[in-house]
């Protein structure tokens, strides 16, 4: 199959209109059930009719879903999807998720033009949440995808006290059926998903590609120190109970731990001496902890060596420590099938093959629940930023994941 | 000298009246100029006029100055001084400051009572503010009594707007004369001051009093680490520039360079990651760095050398640090001569001789500006907490404190 040469300044140009639907003028900001967040949906409706999907319907919870029929030659034809999510964290930047729906429909539109059909039926998925920015409620698309749609969730209210029932039914859905709005997951062989990377790995390695192991299974937990305030001239150095210090000690050990184990990363993303005075020994610290890793063992390994060393440090300064987890989540594997694929698709274009895990979720982890799924990283530019207007793709890193991309689905054709 | 045996019971009592004029119910709050504290000053006015002083005035900033002239044999009489302030921080003690004050007025009644003179004059000096809760202006009382009063502070504004100007005014008294309100300083011969010790160091050895060496210089920096804020899951760790990571190592270094050192103290009391997230590496952090001790030479070679480790620090990790110096103090040596007055008293009461350093700021660094200081701590129960309604001492310290106090006197008497 001969790719177009254009697909790349395609999905460069419909990024750049996608992100002119914004919350708040000035950056690119697209929470559920805004607004802006409507006209985006509005608009890939209108470009996936223009690129030649056979149907596009919407879903009760605002997902975007683009059908490409499987060639009628092909008796009792499986699914296949793919997709990312459309909306935005706050002022985020214009490819994270949206360029796993764009690159797809270039392919669809290309494919069209051609006159050519899969052997599948494909789907383009533009999950409507996946970033939990309005209400907190993250893979909120994706989980109404697979079936698996929290109704609890519909009683989450945003800062105005505005509850996603209602951001629902205004948008003219019916919030009743985000339970019952599942694909047929029955004949879902494979789900795929395109990302930019995030990071800095592809970046620094000089590589346009990546393919993704799998996405990290992480877990979070907000560690309060309780040490004793006391004045910072009159209490000797060794007769300080300095909760600060407790936490730098913990700081540099996670940092120490998770470097020495490739794949597993640890943040202290949050810290603060609670009611600090530049003249009193910190007497409480409050500070997050973030762990991720592509397997969960290793996740819990570092986890039990931090916990070790917390409770050493503390016990040695006099300091309590309060522990309270407030995420797990299993590590999800890539299929490795497809990954082979992947590289196969990779290769045939000359550009290296490489791999590496996801440290971000992804739709994907909720997909990969009830079906097979894979992941290919794209490049990021400036430095890896992402969350952030800086993040970027180039135009010839969009071509080539673009061709890659179709090379996978015919890969996949002749496993179907 | 026979000592009365129930002065010890007369502070506690006094201590405990004027801790029930508050400017927040429930606590003891003592701002400058506030009703309250009108009040304390009217309230230790009468008791001045009780004890026997002969003189009781008003300044202009609000100090309260009870004069005992010296026995009329003694021809030109020098003067000495004692004091302390009688403003209290935020919900504070009933005894930083105020034991000063009450601790010598108890000693003059008895000595009014016995009919005895010493042959100097004494002025006990409640000092109306020293810790510059409402107009951020710290030893205004001391500053005014030794003619080193700043007039530019007259403009400062509390938190309602309110000047410290209109607050003086209001209270019935001049502030142009803020600046010509200083004591006989030319007369002055020594001052003293009687402080509970507000650390746990007396406390920690079980001892009641203590000789204080020298009033700790002091130096505060703000520091701002900029490194890059990155995805917590997608940025490896050797990837990573983390504002947090660094601050930690300075916490740390600080926390082994003043301990390595005996009267060293060094803190860093507020620390905060910038707009910190679970989910992201620390771009930037923000902590204070307040260093101590009893001579300048000591302070300043900690300094230098936190400094270069900082520097190496930030080298390695790609950080930034940006540092301001918002306080740097001389540290103020007690006289040497007053203080083996101090050691012959207390050992005269069969107490144990005990010289350590102060770690707090106090009002004889001011006086002392002016004329030879010596201070006296007294132990601080509670863990030797301060600046809090937990801060106490006991009746038989305060006891023993009178009397040694009224030793010293003495023992100045031969000496003037």
């Amino acid at each position: 199959m001969k790719t177009s040469p254009t697909l790349g300044n395609r999905i460069m140009a419909w990024s750049a209109d996608l992100a002119t639907h914004t919350d708040h003028p000035g950056m690119l900001t697209c929470a559920y059930m805004t607004p802006a967040h409507r006209a985006v949906a509005a608009q890939l409706d209108t470009w996936m009719h223009d690129c030649g999907f056979d149907e596009v319907r919407h879903d009760a919870v605002g997902n975007v879903i683009g059908l490409y029929r499987a060639d009628p030659a092909t008796a009792q034809p499986r699914l296949v999807s793919t997709g990312s999510h459309y909306d935005t964290v706050r002022d985020g930047g214009k490819y994270d998720g949206r360029l796993g729906i764009l690159l797809p429909m270039a392919i669809v539109a290309d494919l069209h033009a051609q006159g050519r059909r899969l052997p599948y039926d494909l789907e383009v998925v533009a999950f409507s949440e996946e970033e939990g920015l309005r209400f907190g409620s993250t893979f909120l698309g994706s989980s109404a995808y697979v079936g698996r749609f929290d109704n609890t969730v519909l009683d989450k209210t945003d800062a105005d006290g505005i509850s996603m029932r209602a951001a629902i039914v205004e948008a003219g859905l019916d919030p009743a059926q985000s339970a019952h709005c599942a694909t047929d997951v029955s004949r879902l062989k494979h789900y795929f998903e395109v990302h930019i990377e995030q990071g800095p790995v592809l970046l620094d390695r000089g590589l346009p590609l990546g393919i993704v192991t799998a996405i990290n299974g992480g877990v979070r937990r907000t560690l309060t120190l309780t040490g004793l305030a006391s004045h910072a001239g009159t209490t000797p150095m060794d007769m300080r109970h300095d909760a600060a210090c407790a936490a730098a000690e913990i700081i540099l050990y996670v940092e120490q731990r998770c470097a020495s184990v490739p794949g597993l990363v640890g943040t202290v993303g949050t810290l603060q001496v609670v009611n600090g005075s530049v003249n009193v020994v910190p007497g409480a610290c409050r500070l997050s902890l973030d762990l991720r890793a592509p397997q969960d063992s290793m996740r819990d390994a570092a986890l039990a060596d931090i916990e070790a060393r917390i409770e050493e440090i503390c016990q040695r300064r006099g300091v309590r420590c309060d522990m309270e987890e407030v995420m797990r989540k299993t590590a999800s594997a890539c299929a490795p099938g497809e990954q082979a694929l992947w590289a196969k698709a990779i290769a045939a274009h000359d550009a290296a093959v490489y791999e590496l895990p996801s440290g971000a979720g992804h739709d994907a982890m909720m997909v990969g629940q009830v079906a097979s799924m894979s992941m290919l990283f794209v490049r990021c530019g400036n430095g890896g930023i992402s969350h952030n207007p800086l993040e970027t793709i180039t135009v010839e890193d969009a071509q080539l994941a673009a061709q890659v991309t179709a090379s996978f689905l015919q890969e996949l054709a002749a496993t179907c």
